[in-house]
């Protein structure tokens, strides 16, 4: 693949974060089916909603570009992935096992923050208006999901966690 | 490993989260080589110190909790690291390449943004007010990193990246 540019570069970002997505949507229903806490469970499926709807954002992305909206492997993604596929294995239960879902998916949630802030940054400097637009929506549902998470973790999960343990 | 108690998780995140460390203090020296621009390099540079004080501040708190200081092999950190790897892999040069490496860094640093969050609920939770404020300092350094990062990128290399491209 051509890297001589910022596009080249915006593109091959665009194609990676894709392939996150797509490995979030195929992830997420294990770990909804590992969750304890309802509110834990809720918020995994609202999210599951939202990364379809990130899926299609994207798919504009590079309909506005005349690209076609092929994705490349995203080692990132899959390794934070494994990582969250450990938990399920490890012997822990209930809000343990909960607050140890959550902590992955802020794993998660940060990577897809970090790769849109840089799509954002990229968009806004090649002047690409709309496409901006879009990504700084999908932007803030990350930042949005991963307060939410936090609230759960510190308000339910956790102190369930520690209260259980005596 | 024993995964019964929100200790046992933090315990655990410890480990994780140690691992990734040493792999950034492996990493970032092949990405210091590959940037052209002195502030990107920079950067890097005083990160790399940054890092190794954050392990020792990591072993501070093995040693808090009466534990060895070992780690447990970190998949996400891999997966990110492996996709710094490939940009240097790729047929780019100059400020292209340095708004890539920008890019992979900024995931790295909100792997543990994500990573520092937890620990430092956790030891919120659990009471353990001298590790909370070792975590919360290189939580805060991590922050710190991704925003100047962001400057870096936004001010100067993702303009010249787009100047050069006439």
């Amino acid at each position: 693949m051509r890297m001589e540019s910022l596009r080249d570069l915006y593109i091959s970002e665009l194609r990676d974060v894709l392939d996150a997505e797509r490995q979030i949507v195929k992830a997420l229903p294990e770990m909804i089916r590992a969750c304890s806490a309802e509110e834990c469970r809720s918020a995994f499926e609202e999210h599951l909603e939202v990364t379809r709807e990130q899926v299609k954002r994207l798919e504009q992305v590079f309909d506005s570009l005349g690209q076609k909206a092929s994705s490349r492997k995203c080692a990132g993604m899959r390794g934070i992935i494994e990582e969250g596929k450990e938990i399920l294995e490890q012997d822990a239960s209930g809000p343990v096992k909960d607050a140890a879902l959550i902590a992955a998916a802020q794993r998660v949630e940060h990577y897809e923050i970090a790769a849109y802030g840089t799509l954002c940054a990229y968009a806004k400097e090649l002047d690409f208006q709309d496409q901006l637009e879009l990504l700084l929506e999908t932007l803030q549902e990350e930042k949005d999901t991963d307060e939410k998470l936090t609230g759960i973790a510190e308000n339910i999960v956790n102190v369930e966690a520690v209260r259980k343990a005596g």
